[in-house]
């Protein structure tokens, strides 16, 4: 008899089960819940049962056992992200990977590291060896390699390296075929994008090797502005200044500082703000760039300080920018925006222009895939109705500014845009079942739909 | 009775003076013999004497002699350059300090050193303490830091840390008044770089801290490939694609490569060539893209084969090219050209189509000093007229391109364009009588001339 998911910790006694619907509920869940679109939509999806495996060989005895039986599989890091990317559309079994989170080596300026490792930790055993993560989400701490190749884009940075999709990142990906018998394949390079930003509906990520970053002790700080456009000015020039090493730009306008309580010692009432990791060589001239500008630095912690304090402002930017003001005011929403690198600022000036009052301007510098420098918006709203959103999307897209979506959970509506048919082809190989976080990739036909289909039209 | 700069040696016996008119001639040079305007210019143009200090007290006794008895002070390294900025114009002290040499220290990513000091002897003793030099020119072997200072641009690395001059670079300058008591002043940040470029004009520098870059064993290679446009845009994505890490993209059309005798089993005869430096990790990821536009990896060295051979490819590119194309073929001349970072493509491909035969396309990707990644061109012209070489001058023009002429000596015509009113407001206090290479920098009025015009104007 063909066992259902809450059966399968009778086939699999040793393996680490979550039954408790209450945990399972929680599994199935990330920060989703920063979209009313999202949440309405994803309300009561969710896994039958968890399994937290340690070991290879019990994600393989996990896999084995669903491909026979035709249970869907979701992988789940930590369930940082926002999009409810790793919550089961079809029930199911949540591989919480979690628990899968060894770290590897770290061999000059590459690192290899099980899927389930926080990013905080791969950094903890690699910074002793004198490299870094090339990217950290402000969800760090908490968040795992798998999850942020599986659903990520970059972060902190970012700046540097661009998104993780840009090449020369990620290395290689070791990864699991959901079969009977599943096997396990290394892909490099190319081969191995074809996996990131899937949502885990492609194949099991059960390692990663990136390429790292000399390991930097970062001083974090703060520089405040009484003028938009001379804090925004001060953020391109200094994220852009090639002899300014730094891995950090947040632009903040007012009065988004002004949601960061745990700050206000430090950040004037209705200041605009620029949050920076910059290198200690790069302080002094960071620090005569803030004065050109008009600008004062209010808060300035070296790497030691942050640590002692374990305080960072990476916890400040990127999402957990959006998280702090949602927390004050829940009346307020969010889009994220791409600028054109030829005239960020003149759009980002515009548009403040245009929506001040209404649409608080967040912008996080960065390197696109192809390394021109731009910016990337996470722009708060104050919600009032669909009609007038979609109205402020409008005005962005007719300023030249690409809205992207922050209110959908399907592959091809995420970063995947023009879905390369390869990651389709990858899918068949490595999930031939359709079994992978099914629902998530509108992209698949199950080969028996196709066969049939082929049939009906022959 | 006031000495002459001959009379110099009895004062100072146990200096290490040079008297020899052959020495002193050839101390008095440097490679304008590229250019021949320059040659026809300074041609005769000498020291007296040439003195080679190795310590801080050295320096000051020749320094205060020369004050005391007005006698010039032109200040040089090892004479690398190509625009005789070293050659003095009006006699006096050769103030050679390439004996004045020490390695200071590193730490973090900062060293100093004395201003003599080999670039490659910096290296080597940086990198056993993890770091390296930002940029080093093809000259990097013999060149020394203190004569990049005063008159170089960059070189390898200028592709991440855009030129000396970009914030940050350069931290520090350690310089000597010239006075009858020599004062030692320590410029930081912007204050340090008003010594930047000048020819030794506004102040002697005795040691400088610099800004470093974490050591990658650098894998040296040259990239092949049939096709002008597939070579060039090979270049530019290369060297901007942000998770590549690379210090050399040099871009060289057929038939340059041709001249490179000593690579010619890697070169087939007729292709267009890129060199490049990349760091191990991204090795893979560069030769997909090679492969992707068509070209083939024909040369491939790790840092250990490069170091063991004494054969680099630094040495072919930057000045280098221009070095190795005259000594097969004195029929040549070249130009130096910086283009328009968003069309760079384009004019490259416009001007190709226009001059090609004529005019040898060599471009090194590079950032500018604000950080927008660029070509600057070292192109190569068969010389025919003087006439013809300003028709092709004007054609670049008419392309948007600028001409940054490499026939001039003097500092306002080179890359200080438009002088800061500070550069001689730092040469009034470190040189308040004009001995520093004296005629170099147009702008500086003597004290006394002022004093007088102010007296007949008044």
């Amino acid at each position: 008899m063909t066992p259902t998911a809450h059966q399968l910790p009778d086939l699999l006694r040793d393996l680490d089960w979550i039954a408790d619907p209450l945990r399972v509920g929680r599994l199935s869940q990330d920060f989703a819940w920063f979209s009313p679109v999202l949440k309405r939509d994803l309300a009561g999806k969710r896994g039958d049962i968890a399994v937290r495996p340690r070991t290879e060989d019990e994600i393989r005895s996990v896999v084995a056992a669903c491909a026979r039986a035709g249970i869907p599989i979701t992988v789940r890091g930590s369930g940082t992200g926002n999009y409810g990317q790793s919550t089961p559309l079809h029930g199911g079994v949540i591989l919480d990977l979690s628990g899968y989170n060894g770290f590897g080596w770290v061999r000059g300026g590459v690192g290899r590291a099980q899927a389930g490792i926080r990013l905080a930790d791969f950094d903890a055993q690699a910074r002793p060896l004198g490299q870094e993560l090339r990217w950290l989400p402000s969800t760090y701490r908490s968040a795992t390699l798998g999850g942020l190749f599986g659903g990520g884009f970059g972060g902190a940075g970012s700046i540097n390296h661009g998104p993780l999709a840009a090449p020369g990142n990620v290395l290689a990906v070791r990864a699991m075929t959901v079969e009977a018998e599943p096997q396990i394949v290394e892909l490099r390079g190319p081969e191995a994008m074809l996996l990131h930003h899937t949502y885990g509906t492609n194949g099991i990520v059960l390692e990663l090797e990136v390429a790292l970053t000399p390991a930097v002790a970062w001083t974090e700080c703060i520089a405040t502005f009484a003028q938009f456009d001379a804090a925004l000015e001060f953020a391109d020039r200094f994220g852009s200044a090639p002899g300014l090493e730094k891995k950090e730009v947040c632009f903040l306008a007012a009065p988004i500082p002004d949601y960061f309580a745990s700050l206000a010692e430090h950040l004037p009432p209705g200041c605009h703000a620029v949050m920076v990791l910059v290198a200690p060589h790069s302080e002094a001239g960071m620090r005569d760039m803030v004065a050109r500008h008009g600008g004062q630095v209010t808060y300035c912690k070296t790497a030691d300080q942050v640590e002692k304090s374990r305080k960072t402002l990476i916890e400040y930017t990127w999402n957990h920018t959006t998280l702090h003001a949602l927390k004050v005011d829940k009346g307020l929403t969010y889009i994220q925006s791409g600028f054109d690198p030829m005239r960020k600022l003149e759009q980002a000036k515009a548009l403040e222009a245009a929506l001040k009052g209404e649409v608080m301007m967040h912008l996080e510098f960065l390197r696109t895939k192809e390394g021109a420098f731009n910016c990337s918006g996470l722009q708060i709203i104050r919600y009032t109705t669909e009609e007038r959103l979609n109205q402020i999307m409008q005005i962005y897209r007719d300023h030249g500014v690409q809205i992207n979506n922050p209110h959908v959970y399907i592959v091809e509506d995420g970063k995947q845009n023009n879905l390369d048919p390869a990651v389709v082809r990858v899918k068949r190989r490595f999930d031939p079942l359709g079994l992978l976080n099914p629902g998530k990739l509108r992209s698949w036909v199950p080969p028996a739909t196709t066969a049939e289909s082929v049939a009906q039209t022959a």
